[in-house]
């Protein structure tokens, strides 16, 4: 289980060093983790309007940036959805 | 990414899957997953009244179980502070 979380920071952290804050990830940076790293998981993963509103959803301090924890809500929600629990 | 959060998911289902609704994680199963899969990530994680404290936080409608989402939320400040994120 620890792997499995250090993979996930290490691959946030990976997508949020390209550009701006290496903590968090900006629009552009969101775009390329979602398409790249869950293709399966996020319907419409390679629409860009589609991946805007997830974003602004996710945004909860509307800073127009994503940190950690704000990420860390999405990837739960798709584990959620990924294995059958009733949100 | 998407296999690391299947691993979560499937570690979550096995731990979950012993007594009583397979969706969510009794005390004693939360034990088990703590001691077992976490030991590095959660300080006194071989400590049953350090677990249960960090069980009731986490237990936000206090049913004495455990669902994903909750659970999901320890992950994310173990892996927040993993990573090295500010809180």
């Amino acid at each position: 289980m620890e792997s499995a979380i250090g993979v996930l920071v290490s691959q946030f952290k990976a997508y949020a060093g390209t550009d701006g804050s290496s903590d968090t990830l900006s629009r552009d940076e969101f775009f390329k983790l979602v398409t790249l790293e869950l293709p399966n998981f996020v319907k419409n993963a390679g629409d860009p309007v589609a991946i805007d509103q997830l974003m602004s959803s996710l945004d909860k301090d509307s800073d127009g940036e994503l940190n950690f924890l704000e990420f860390w809500q999405l990837i739960g929600h798709l584990a959620s959805k990924h294995g059958g629990f009733s949100q």
